[in-house]
């Protein structure tokens, strides 16, 4: 299992439209084949700057890879997040042992 | 629920006791009232600096603010977090709505 998540920051006014827009557009990553548990989270913590994570699971890397490769990942990476995204953060979790 | 986890990289070396030690005394946090689903994380992606993660949830605020104050976690944040932990970060998730 690898537990991949982005902790982020947009650029639109929290609680603006384009900001929930977003947020609703991206949950077509969800269908990407290989995606496991999606979820869509708000940052509460104020000890960092990023307001939102997104967290998701798949089996193995090929899985993973498929994800990062497949044209509508490709293509929000190049359309959304790129455009619409001020700062983030990914991290990748397996378990320890 | 809150879900709150810390990224973090250790002073001790990869693979040391030391690190064995630390991650295996942490395993105390998992034991203070109000803390589910504890887990350790092995953090890879090669986009961050971190090596390991702990995640753990809980019901609401009061029981995160219990955990924060319960003397055991106080204690392991004196005598070991700020002793052996070289950077961290810490995200706290809430459900988007």
């Amino acid at each position: 299992m690898i537990r991949h998540s982005v902790v982020f920051r947009l650029k639109h006014p929290k609680g603006s439209a384009a900001e929930k827009k977003f947020l609703a557009d991206a949950m077509m990553l969800a269908k990407i084949p290989g995606v496991e548990k999606f979820e869509q989270l708000r940052q509460v913590s104020p000890k960092n700057d990023y307001h939102f994570g997104f967290s998701m699971e798949f089996a193995d890397q090929k899985a993973y890879s498929g994800y990062n490769d497949h044209p509508d990942h490709v293509g929000f990476v190049r359309d959304r997040w790129i455009p619409e995204v001020e700062s983030f953060l990914e991290i990748d979790y397996v378990p320890l042992v």
